[in-house]
């Protein structure tokens, strides 16, 4: 049918549901009215750069005249971000698996309670390259743990649950061949690696602690490079596991590399 | 000495340290000049929270008329914000390990590079209460993750590495001896859990995914009080590691129960 699910057999049985980091609710909003329309939901880090990515989308579908704002839609909370332009809404999820962990549990009950249909959730973040030019753009097919695997770990309680994390070729295809209109830089699909740390993890030589060598760092690196990985960041795993889960349609995923 | 240590032999061969997440840098700012004197560290996860307590702090040690406003210290990143009041430095962390890890690092060589002397961290954060009082003050003794281990478990390149989360007995027993001067709110020491997730990690029966049963997780958070612990938030072990590993003075630890 194509809507958004929910995995969760208790929210039936909730007289309201808050949405709390998000600062919205299905009792003191209209979900609907607000966002049954939304077809494509796209996510980064920064809340500054999602308003302007709101800005740039509402020039390029011809929905403001010059130098009109868009409207924080969480301005209640400064957890995370929220602005629309049209069918495209565009949040900000922070840093890290955890912290976009709880923006997409948010979320994704907004678009089941506001019953939008056929949504395609696309995140555009920063990230570090790995053997590619600088400034290239890397379409993940799949996104891997700091092992190469292509598997998130979810802690239920005290369980250890093992998610897949694979991504939808289809719009990893579909989105390559939308670049190709596009000569300002080079763009590739690939494995993309998600670390839970921005120093220890990626093999930065640069942190207040650092216990490996450049030799060593080197040789990681190389080995994730062996294994497909072409970028790192900090919340592709997550994304795809929680995506898969809820059905959100064409799961995919692109980045800009700093 | 005093000093805030570093663990990292690279630093000493770098030309130029930038703090990026901070938007602050060796080359590009006096550190000494502008952080020399901080005696206290207050970290919270929300931006909006930690300006509120650097004003707070500012009204409390007479330093501003009233209605001075803080100005943010990292205003070129949407990352993080700081404020400082006198003495004491307030710093936003965001939400989770990965988030707060990416500040602590940072905030670690800057102390380092400004030769703050005697520095004193506390965080100042909301959580989960566990059979305790609604609006009680937990202060931490222990960090503990999801087994109910003082541990954290840092991904260094593709090992893990297990670091200690005890936090300073003394300071504990200071902050609670200065709770009782203010009868507004229960204060005790407890151990405190961390959770790389706030839904299914912390038995929450609301997000977007639950697999477990109420009773299910009634069992869980039972062992959970009977190890020990009477709160639940997202950042305490990795907290507790990093500022223990690098000499970071009193790095206890206290939360607002919401």
């Amino acid at each position: 049918s194509g809507l958004v699910l929910v995995k969760n057999p208790h929210l039936d049985l909730m007289e309201e549901d808050v949405l709390y980091h998000l600062d919205l609710g299905t009792k003191t909003h209209d979900l609907p009215a607000m966002f049954g329309d939304i077809k494509f939901v796209c996510v980064g880090g920064s809340p500054n750069r999602m308003r302007a990515f709101a800005q740039l989308m509402q020039r390029q579908l011809g929905l403001a005249a010059a130098g009109e704002d868009v409207a924080d839609m969480c301005a209640g909370s400064d957890r995370y971000a929220m602005y629309r332009a049209g069918p495209v809404l565009s949040i900000s999820h922070g840093m890290g698996i955890p912290s976009i962990s709880i923006m997409l549990h948010e979320l994704i009950k907004l678009l089941h309670h506001a019953k939008c249909r056929d949504v395609t959730i696309i995140r555009i973040g920063t990230s570090g390259g790995l053997g590619i030019e600088a400034g290239s753009v890397v379409i993940t097919d799949t996104a891997v743990d700091s092992s190469f695997q292509p598997r998130f770990e979810q802690v239920v309680l005290d369980d250890v649950v093992v998610r897949s994390t694979e991504l939808d070729k289809d719009l990893a295809e579909e989105l390559l061949a939308c670049s190709r209109d596009i000569s300002d830089f080079p763009t590739l699909i690939g494995h993309t690696m998600c670390t839970y740390d921005f120093y220890e993890g990626q093999g930065r030589l640069d942190g207040a602690l650092c216990s490996f060598s450049s030799e060593k760092k080197l040789e990681y690196l190389r080995r994730a490079y062996d294994a497909g990985v072409r970028n790192i960041e900090m919340e592709s795993t997550a994304f795809a596991a929680l995506c898969g889960l809820c059905g959100l349609k064409g799961k995919s995923y692109c980045f800009h590399l700093l």
